[in-house]
């Protein structure tokens, strides 16, 4: 715990779960807690929680959330809850979230986030497992303003956990790469898309930026990963990024795959780090 | 429209929507919009727009978006549209209803966010209709990174619109109240909450930041203003930001309101935003 005024807490609710620890017994339902898996959309997770459920032959609790900003689903010791799109949501459901594991006393508890990214120069479909996250800047740092003052946080990544990913996916047959993961704070222009309602810059200046990109070891792009290696690192819990790309920037900007092959496409995440989480937990 | 590249188009999807042009007839269901309202939570605008076909007597649309990201309701001459919490999430949305509405060729379209925020001095359930938005680094921009480069855009909310509000506001007994709101990309640190997982700043330190903040002239914190502001000023479309404070930050961090009384002041920025639309329609 990195904040003293939590320590001796007797109430601490948490505003965006709509629950806290007089409102439930939250070591009881969370203390067994290992995993925490995480990604955008709160219908993608809820049907996580419920395939996983199947899966293992475990119970799918009900949405544990009481407000309306987010789902969590509990299925024995992996808690599953959506952080929605980019850095300042996820790092509302981060903070709630790691201060729920300090209150019902979980112990070596890992997060794992599963996405869907924009690739760079690599084949659509191929999961990128990240090794360290840049942002706009293109520093491998995650930025707060706090009173008026910088403050940069360091993006770290936990190394075993990424290597077991990527050698599961080979097992697993998922086409699996690994590399750096550039985090934008928009979808249009911060990624130097074409297709925004606003574009200042050409063609030309697209690519020369994602040739820059590539050159630096970027694989993919999306609009979490800093908040997440960064708050995880400085939590000292272990942590992985692991985002599907749905399409290689280098060819074009409009994601265009046919239904069926996007729900392929998408569970590939889900599927990578199901199996690193049955394998640990030995389900 | 700010983009040439989209100029003779023939076929746009909005990703986040889950509808193209070539998916829907946009002219003929969004054509005729005059105001697009929106506000994060997605059960929340459901509601809204439930409530104000009823009340107008006009027919509600089932939900337009066919991807799960977001919400969209049309009532009459008006959508309502979710955008999630932080500024990423809204701007992905703002580019794509400002898209559609291009796309739909509807003309003079006023954009109006309606959020629940923290006071700065003022009591708990003051409606406050932004001045202007300010950024973490308390500034009246909103930065966006593109291509390595910092760009600071410029903010600013239709005066206007505004008084109109704050008319209406006092007309509807209303507690209303009009000055800056500063923009936060995270909910506990970069507003200086004592409550989160982490704190390496003092109770003393967040008091000062607060009085600063008042001293110029900030009535109220949320997480979308300065990308509304900003966003919408250079798209040439009229704004405002009227958000319902839940506590006083100045005594506490925590939201700490009966469930009656959090429903009423949670209704306010919809009475006094539909106060407005109503009258301006003439419905």
């Amino acid at each position: 715990l990195r904040n003293k005024n939590l320590e001796n807490v007797q109430d601490d609710f948490l505003y965006h779960f709509g629950f806290g620890t007089k409102t439930m017994d939250v070591v009881k339902t969370f203390g067994d807690t290992k995993f925490v898996c995480t990604g955008g959309s709160h219908t993608r997770l809820k049907q996580y929680a419920e395939t996983f459920a199947k899966e293992c032959k475990l119970k799918c609790s009900e949405n544990l959330c009481k407000s309306d900003r987010y789902v969590m689903f509990k299925t024995g010791q992996v808690l599953w809850i959506n952080h929605g799109m980019g850095t300042p949501s996820l790092s509302i459901m981060l903070i709630e979230a790691l201060k729920l594991m300090h209150h019902a006393k979980a112990k070596d508890v890992t997060f794992l986030r599963m996405g869907t990214s924009g690739g760079v120069g690599v084949e659509p479909g191929t999961v990128v497992v990240t090794t360290n996250a840049m942002n706009g800047e293109l520093k491998e740092k995650y930025v707060q303003w706090i009173g008026g003052r910088k403050f940069e946080r360091d993006t770290y990544l936990d190394e075993g956990l990424r290597e077991e990913l990527v050698a599961l996916g080979k097992e697993k047959k998922i086409p699996v790469d690994q590399g750096m993961t550039m985090c934008a704070d928009d979808f249009y222009e911060c990624q130097m898309r074409l297709d925004g309602f606003f574009c200042d810059y050409s063609a030309d200046c697209k690519f020369e930026f994602l040739k820059k990109l590539h050159a630096m070891g970027v694989k993919n792009i999306e609009m979490e990963s800093t908040c997440f290696a960064a708050m995880t690192y400085r939590a000292g819990v272990k942590a992985a990024v692991v985002c599907v790309t749905l399409l290689n920037r280098m060819e074009g900007d409009q994601v265009k795959i046919d239904p069926k092959q996007y729900l392929d496409y998408e569970q590939r995440p889900f599927r990578l780090v199901t199996a690193l989480v049955r394998k640990k937990l030995k389900l």
